[in-house]
């Protein structure tokens, strides 16, 4: 099957590193921007009804330069430290068959041509093939058993902004950074004490975890 | 993108007839039988730890059919009766710009190159494009609101099935049947007295709904 983009993700995510490893962890926002064929408000008729969607989209070049490899039936999650092999049917790893991801976000706000949504964890400009509403009667299992993904899904850091910084960010880009921290954006859980870099709102940051303690080292507005 | 199939779906519908209007609504099996290619069990190792799983899978014949039409904006669900219309994002209708169907079923057992499944709503034959393992605390939304579809979501018919046909019929396939009319498999909620057809397990079967009553007219075995 071909599948045809028919939106694309705008946030502040400026590369894949920083990216929450799950939708819903954190509550940046982010722009479905809808192709021109798509965007008619007849097409979003009753999507106000639902609080959350689900998203399917396409995991971007970053990802994507693995996929030409041959299918490897394993692969190493990051929450299991990286050295730990799971099937590759029992993750969320983009290294798969088809390179699709999937993500329940919450729906903020209905646009001419695009929708505001939350909780995502998508790259910006990451194509979009589907979106579909959340059924709670259907899609919400309380009673769900997710293995190796419960132990540390609540997890969380204590993000540490120094003052010396934080001066020099807008109010916005603070909060989002410090949910970005709380969730550990670190590809794995390597307690090695070195610097990890993301991209967000057109900075370069740079952090170091200690403790239990994500701590912002680096703070510069992109050229 | 181009997606590969990895695996089909193997169950007792014939047809698209009869399938639960959405996953988890009744308790049928369904196997999904990975292609050689994917179906190593190394590919699977550690989806024992999940009760749950999402599959992505394409609309199949009988659906495709209506896809070669232009895209329309806009949809009428069954469950509104089939006279309202609806954004296609608002609804999970498979005349959707891409006819990727998702589905949360249960995980019941583990086989070579197989896995078997509850709680589907495929059609046999069904392509699979990706199996996800169901993370509760990302995928499971109890305050999710979900609209007109919350409304008839706990709705279900008394299945009646006459002794006179039950006695034709295996133990196995009056449980089946009893759940597939429980679920009011009628393509639109109208009440207008005619007998509605389905295939399943073999057996062509025939139903009427009468004051909250679906009750089972027809059962043949197919030549």
């Amino acid at each position: 099957m071909e599948l045809k983009v028919i939106a694309h993700i705008e946030n502040g995510f400026g590369s894949k590193f920083g990216i929450p490893r799950q939708s819903g962890l954190c509550g940046i926002k982010s722009r479905i921007v809808f192709e021109p064929e798509y965007a008619s408000p007849e097409a979003f008729r009753g999507i106000e009804q639902f609080s959350h969607l689900f998203v399917i989209w396409g995991f971007s070049e970053g990802f994507a330069a693995g996929l030409s490899r041959e299918f490897s039936p394993t692969v190493r999650p990051p929450r299991l430290g990286g050295n730990k092999r799971l099937g590759v049917f029992a993750t969320r790893s983009p290294n798969r068959p088809n390179p699709i991801g999937l993500s329940v976000v919450k729906l903020l706000d209905i646009g001419r041509g695009y929708l505001t949504v939350s909780g995502g964890d998508m790259a910006n400009g990451t194509p979009v093939y589907d979106i579909k509403p959340y059924l709670r009667y259907a899609d919400c299992v309380p009673e769900a058993v997710s293995g190796y993904a419960d132990a540390h899904s609540a997890d969380r850091l204590k993000a540490e902004i120094p003052d010396a910084l934080g001066r020099t960010l807008p109010e916005a880009v603070i909060k989002d950074i410090k949910e970005i921290l709380e969730n550990d954006p670190r590809p794995q859980y390597r307690d090695d004490g070195r610097e990890y870099f993301f991209e967000y709102a057109g900075y370069d940051f740079g952090f170091r975890v200690e403790d239990g303690r994500a701590i912002l080292g680096h703070a510069e507005k992109k050229k």
